[in-house]
């Protein structure tokens, strides 16, 4: 599970949109969610593009698949597109809100068309609601 | 649970795109989703835009809210749009495919905007975890 | 007087936009201002694009203009627009609300490139003043 | 009543498309149509955008209500948008001709975003009935 | 043999652009050239978007193809063109008029990108040109 | 009958795009339909805009009409558009392939808004086709 | 001939680009040139849009064309296109630059599409030989 | 110091975005700072773009630089661009707000170009500030 | 004097837009119209755009100015602009019509960038205006 | 006071645009300015969005305000947008250079909706000018 | 090896930008760094874009590669990519400026897209590096 | 020579577009080459924009000249764009494949603008093409 820029604000950056639920909470709720699920979920969060597009490549052969919340990246990196790409791991891209009701530069994605599939808007429920849906994929 | 147009044909059309389940089986897979969730699920399937704006009417007072797979009207009802927002019920877009990696025309959603959130690309067991990310946001 | 998609929410509806009158209100009041006029006003209201155009076609010979306010399918159907052309039908465009003030999508209509003219944002009264506008063209 | 740019060449210009009627014509009727409905109406017109802006500001606590047709500074103008969202006067666009049928840069209005409504296409008749609409405004 | 909204005006609808042959007429041409060619012609027009999406999955299996006179609908209807590829039906879009030379909307189609081909200008004579192309294409 | 650049190649050039028949075969099958009705039929091909503009003017006065394959012209010869316009010869638009379902840029013409009508998708034997429009229009 | 804004500057403004030669030495040189054609040129200029829309207006029944050289309003002014579509005034569009290679909003112009002709980047020689223009279109 | 349209409604227009400080306040701040800084500062307001326009040229010789608030005009008016660029005043340009968090017409400038640099948010406040800046460049 | 596609057919071509003039009129007039100024006036048409290219190539060192009628490669020849540029040779770039009051692709011209100016609209007087003007330019 | 990429260069890239002062210098300068102020100023540069977005996180509840020069970033980078947001600091935006006479791509700004305002063009003394400005903001 | 419209002009056409090496040198050059490769150049030029297309056509079989710079026509000539399309010749796209730091229209490039790859801003010695990438790809 | 984003993967990352070559191999490759031109070449790869840009600093009085493989950052760094025109360092923009021949965000570059030249499409071979053209450059 990547997290990207300033998602380590969760619950402290504007409550009245993205809950107060903090990133530590999140990804202990992940974890333990993961553990009912028979599955371990790696939690990692960065700033930097070029640090979430070095933890990709190193997911190949590690991980199963990938849950990216890329934040403001989501909308500016042809570098994250690559990366998934160019390892071809399996990858949901996430956002806890509704991104499509939001900014017009907010609705096109790079992220998009290299992931399996897209969750957005159901806050920090859809960290597990996107680990149910990966295993789902790598099931099927 | 509302599905729009072409999605009768799910299990006959494209089946390398949208799988081999039908709309039957997968109505049938969320009323036992809904079951054990303790929630009942209704399914209803037009290819007429009208009759969906008239369901989404017709759902006010009687359901708590609605997954709805618009597909094609997704992206070009306005008429969707403004029932949803008449009506205020609380709704899911949901698509089978990652319409996001798909023709350009088929990013935009007059959905999005009105809805609660966004689920694309994780197949028939997108709408049960639809009900999952519903009944979320109803107990939220 | 023909009304379209989500118009029978009318009164129930985003009340703080559309105001709270009920279209029976509305198209009472509108044949009673008729009565007033010595005109004899017809209103029909449908959710289905289909159907308006149909009730176009059906208008010609036996009324002498239209009042058309097509909600969301001003800005998506060319049908509508088709339809109006090939009955040549003398129509009014008429929105409740101002629809230049709203989202971008909804500053073009269909409509209004054959219509007599456009009416926008005078609530519920706009229905009487669109019948003194089309009985005002009739007569010039 | 402020009429903008070219409107004192009305029943001069172009009378295929604006009709015979005078300005001095229209003016006459509205200021009539006005004793009838109890108000006094006050008739301006101007060729220069900064007149109509400097009307608009001395208009606040001496008129109720702005009739406003800018003819093409309609079109261009942001300084009479800004006036009237300054002032805050109620005020009514209206057009003789229907502005939406013809070329596409006279389809969007600066005036519009900041009006209660438009009115378009109905001729000379027209700002009679803006006349009805505002004092339907004002009660309402 | 589909044809879309306001075709059923044929032969009253603007003659000039559209000629006086009526639906009827073109119909019964149609199942004649098709009795002379050795095939069964059936035409069906509606005015609803969904009529025309459920007649095509009807098709199915009981027609070898289609000839689309989608009207309006060819302009606007992602379902339209989500129906001929999910039934996989060969499609022939058919225009009466040259839509290429109208207004720049109607040069958009999102038919023809899953049709055989494009047909367009040829009057009430096309709809027998388009038969021999699909029995042409059939054939090859 | 006039093919533009790179019509030479026919059978020689992508064949799974174009099939395997010849111009030189396109050309004999063309002047033998045109024989069965009656009409001479006269093939002309180059790469040279400026030959095929050329061409269209000597066919004033010796043709009764002309079909056009200009190939990439198409999308890029105002000179074309204006070579029919100013000779006023009846001109069908052809394609061998449907080129509103490729590349964006083969969805422009500059022929169609002078030409009778377009077709596009049936193979060689659209030029057949285009033949009975051709005389069809002229008879009509 | 009207010259609009900045013009006044001329032969102290940027002249480098404009010339040295002042706006009282054009307006001289035109009357000259007129009197050796038989012709009175009335020369006025305006920084004021409202008051070239007001001069073109006073211009119908006293002379017989306008030169007009509207400087910045050009690419701004939907005014002057009415002053001149509305009075009919044969008007010829002058500017002393090659607009067309300056800033692309200058490409555009409202006075071209009722402009008789346009001449540019001819310097002050421009205004005598839109003077032969102007007779020679009178003429004809 | 220019101000254009509207600003004379300071202080009165909008409190909560423009501030309660009125033009006069503003005018006399300005010459007072001036005075500190041993400069004299001559405040001028018009709602004409004319006006402007006119003022900008009679300050060549006069003033040593322009602080120019053109209000709407910023958005519209070449003029005032080519009255700054052929006086080559050295001009600032200053917003009361931060046009360029308001409507996307506000985002641009035909000042900017021209102008030695920008200040946009500072309310009031700018104005000194303004001044300051352009002692700096002067000095510079 | 280089005159560019379909020039050929000027008199016979659409004479309500271009006039009767036909091109060996126009030049018999150039040539005539040189001699009087004390110039040698030598013209060529063609249909093909390397032509074209070529003449411009050839005129150097042989004649002092061109002047270029590119007909429909004004609007697509890059190359036309690219052989001006490289031959410096002074151009002026002369329509008979108005371009700019026809079709929006007829607005913008490869050649203008690098002409000394354009003339249109003044028929096929404007030849000689324009071998005025760039006798004018020559003599600068 | 947070500089962006390339900012390290300062005084030695490009001096024609940017000066000669050195990054040293303008921090030296702001210190400076600020002990004047009686504040006292923090300066940091990076070439990393990352970083910069994680400076902006940490300056909460430790800075009362940010000077952001975010160089190219300001053009590219939601995260900076979103740092700001989230985070709810003051920022003013400042640019050395006058952006907006540059390349169109520098026009725009992810900073300028969520800063106080916006400063570009005055050079190093920007910096100064940005204290004053920000200090305002915070007593105001 | 195949260069196009104006490259005749190479070595006398503005020298400061191509160089002052004319055509010819070029040619023998290649002919010589071929040799020493150890294949046979043939070099060709025509300001035509129908006898570029021609030639490409005639290449089949008789030539192992191509190297083009199509000079102007890579902007606009779709035909010379359907002749590469169709001929499936390996070509490289060769510049001798870098195009993409020159005016936009320049950026696009109609051979890219089937070309192997793209060489431009190397001047006069792109062309023996481009012989030697088409080597590399045929080995390769 | 600077690698950027993604570039460690070469030779695991899509081979079928990128070759089998990895990163490792190119580098020694390219030192092997610069042997025998008798240069020195450094090899860099990093996934940060803020690195990439930090290095071509670095690179100021060390290196003669940059060969950059940007990656992804091509198309979205305007901070690499301002590093090599801010060193001034001769910078060779070099691509693997054929970026104009994929997806149409990869055919805009803000390193092309400031770039010596473009060389794309050549793959693991294109690096010592570009240390070939770099020296040709140096040269020069």
């Amino acid at each position: 599970m990547l997290n990207g820029p300033n998602l380590n604000l969760l619950g402290t950056r504007q409550p009245e949109i993205y809950g107060s639920t903090t990133l530590a909470d999140v990804e202990e709720m992940c974890r333990a969610h993961g553990t009912t699920k028979g599955v371990e979920v790696t939690c990692l969060q960065s700033n930097f593009e070029g640090q979430l597009v070095t933890w990709i490549h190193e997911a190949r052969g590690v991980h199963d698949g990938i849950i990216l919340n890329a934040g403001a990246y989501t909308h500016t990196s042809v570098a994250l597109m690559d990366a998934i790409k160019g390892t071809q791991m399996p990858t949901i891209e996430l956002h806890i809100t509704n991104v499509h009701a939001r900014e017009a530069f907010r609705h096109h994605s790079y992220i998009s068309p290299v992931a399996i599939g897209v969750m957005a808007g159901f806050g920090a429920k859809g960290y597990t609601l996107a680990i149910d849906a990966l295993l789902g994929h790598l099931e099927g």
